[in-house]
């Protein structure tokens, strides 16, 4: 099943109530550019409240998408980092430096209005 | 899969991107009435606009959530409904008359902030 992504306004909402294996999280990454690309949205907020678990190369495909958005224009925010994730993260040496985070959606969406100076 | 429930300020948002079974419908009513009881949600919006064909099974089960939800204290908004699906539906004789809908998410939540005069 895919990963459904909202469109509001100018905005994406996605929110990960999966556990993402390796082809949905690929899959992921290309439904998420195309319908930047179909929507012209000029951010996008990634949930991911309900990750319990994430290894390298999740990580890493969530990275890149981050990258290949902001290469097409659109800001990102992930939203929802749940402790156990963000020491996992931090201990595979994951920083995710230039990614914007927020602690819940609705904070995410303000923090994204502000960075689009809206 | 389960289908994503997005929580945003006292709605709740869902965007149906699969075909729903029956298995996955009843699933989801479930989720749904959980979802309101566990964040006091004022309002529901539920697009289907991805969703292309729709049985009397499927039809039934929405009509049974947004009264239950209804019962639980949240008003629902049902956006998105294709042309197909809006023929099936009222050549299985299925009304939905005192449903809420809107063409689309955003016109569905800003039809749910006059219902719940905001």
């Amino acid at each position: 099943m895919k990963i459904p992504i909202l469109k509001l306004k100018d905005c994406l909402l996605i929110s990960i109530q999966t556990e993402l294996d390796d082809a949905t999280a690929i899959e992921f990454q290309e439904d998420l550019l195309n319908k930047i690309h179909e929507t012209s949205a000029k951010g996008v907020v990634i949930d991911v409240t309900s990750v319990d678990v994430i290894d390298s190369f999740i990580a890493k495909v969530l990275g890149d998408v981050i990258s290949m958005s902001g290469l097409m224009g659109a800001k990102v925010v992930l939203t929802g980092i749940q402790p156990a994730v963000a020491i996992t993260l931090i201990e595979l040496g994951i920083y995710l430096d230039n990614v914007l985070t927020a602690l819940d959606l609705e904070k995410g969406l303000e923090k994204l209005h502000l960075e689009l100076g809206e």
